[in-house]
């Protein structure tokens, strides 16, 4: 076991050496921090930012001083740039024939299937990906930061452990929009979780110590896993009103207890106000016994 | 250690059968489930409800046939009601000089004031609570069910282990008015994650398989801690861009991915909207380097 290990060790040694080189377009917060984590672990890094010192400034970085040049330097190209439109600037007329585009860039679902055609028609095989973290949560081991992956199944397996080195890697699928609209959904869940917890603090302020609160509210979060799970069976089997705890007119009945003290308090509804007025359509179409998944039916555009 | 093991034991059976009565007034589905909690402890207990079949399905209760009937046999009468007006209902004209009153309806900060002045006038001792479980995690140990408290601290104390039978017990101080508020407020915060993860799900219902999403929300709740946290500091110290990871012009620019989202997926982003907008305003104030905390001094009413 111990000589097994200390085999592995060299082995870790020799390969810290050897770890695949790559290139990343784009040193913002994240793409820095994506930056330092590739060069900690010890690939060679080919980096190129559209603002020449950032680049300078990261110790043991190639700095390529066009695009085109960051690319042609090695297989992997990592873009992590501002916005799709970025992206099409930095990239115009650059040769990517062969290489394996890996997308960080923020995006829509449509955007990086529409980055995946324009990716295959100059002769590159694509992969998107989703940031899930903030730039001082990358190459930090425990940190909870990961990276949905969608695209090309070849290169999320070609460069694996690459991927793996600046936070866990999950892969969602073929379709290259499933990481995107994995991204945005869990980003759109926290906004309106902030824009809760924001109303909530507004309503304490001057009563509660805001830290006391924040305890509270840590121990509050819980609840809400049984709630996605309620919604998530009431989506697959159709019943919205399967273990419904607390049906719809209770819930709408205490909306008003709800509104009401933020009225005592002085604080706007506004943040509230929406889902409150669904449940109610909800209610009033007949729903009684279901608790919120029927407003997912309200929200579809025609 | 096992004698006094014993001891204790058999002073815990003695007390089985002389536990502090009580009277409860109404049986809907919380005071039903208050009341299985505390005839299962042992507590001799007499209830009262508008509608009388729901009290005799009660076996071991005492049933009394008015309001004031359930109040003059138990010095702790506890009502569980629909709301503040149908406490006035049941208890007009009932002599309550020398009980110590608790309310669990769900009410608002300033109706359990209102309340508390009403029992003093009447020569009641008054506790507010605010009941932060649904009714099948009453009586149930492990299952988080806990209860706010406010009011008078003789009133708490005297009936300490009465009150912890059905749910744990959480006193926020002596006005009244505190233990509705951390009620709203944290059902507050519930309704904006509820209304968070209702846009998400109906984001990725046709493409991602609802549990495993709820998995993914399970998960991502937990960056809901280190933000709540955030917020508190930024009220606490006044500087509302200590520690800002994302800031407010960064965020601004991702709501715009959410929003583009929603119009792909085709879904109305009604419940995001309102936060979003704020941070604009937010935003368009100078705010750059905030997070979203300044929103709140936005959501106050002049």
């Amino acid at each position: 076991m111990i000589v097994s290990g200390l085999v592995t060790s060299l082995i870790g040694m020799t390969h810290n050496t050897e770890k695949p080189p790559l290139s990343l377009l784009g040193l913002g917060a994240m793409g820095g921090a994506l930056a330092r984590a590739w060069l900690a672990a010890g690939h060679p890094l080919t980096v190129w930012n559209r603002t020449p010192g950032r680049a300078e400034a990261l110790e043991g970085a190639r700095v390529a001083t066009t695009a085109a040049e960051a690319v042609a330097a090695s297989d992997l190209v990592v873009v992590c740039l501002l916005d799709h439109a970025s992206v099409d600037d930095a990239l115009a007329g650059v040769d990517l024939s062969g290489k394996d585009l890996v997308d960080l860039t923020t995006g829509t679902p449509e955007e990086a299937r529409a980055r995946a055609r324009w990716a295959r028609e100059r002769g590159a095989r694509f992969l998107d990906g989703g940031v899930m973290a903030v730039p001082p949560m990358i190459g930090v081991p425990g940190s909870g930061a990961y990276v949905f992956y969608s695209g090309s199944p070849a290169v999320f397996e070609a460069h694996a452990g690459t991927l793996a080195t600046p936070a866990a890697t999950v892969y969602t699928g073929e379709d290259p929009g499933l990481a995107a609209l994995h991204d945005v959904a869990l980003l759109s869940a926290m906004t309106g979780m902030f824009a809760g917890v924001t109303h909530a603090f507004a309503l304490v302020r001057e009563e509660i110590p805001p830290k006391a609160f924040a305890d509270l509210v840590a121990g509050w979060l819980q609840a809400m896993v049984p709630y996605a799970y309620g919604v998530a069976e009431h989506l697959e089997s159709g019943d919205y009103t399967k273990d419904v705890t607390s049906n719809l007119a209770m819930m709408v009945r205490g909306n008003a207890t709800l509104l009401r003290t933020a009225e005592e308090q002085k604080v706007s509804p506004e943040l509230l106000m929406p889902f409150m007025t669904l449940m109610a359509r909800r209610l009033a179409d007949g729903h009684t016994d279901e608790g919120t998944t029927g407003v997912i039916d309200l929200l579809r555009v025609p």
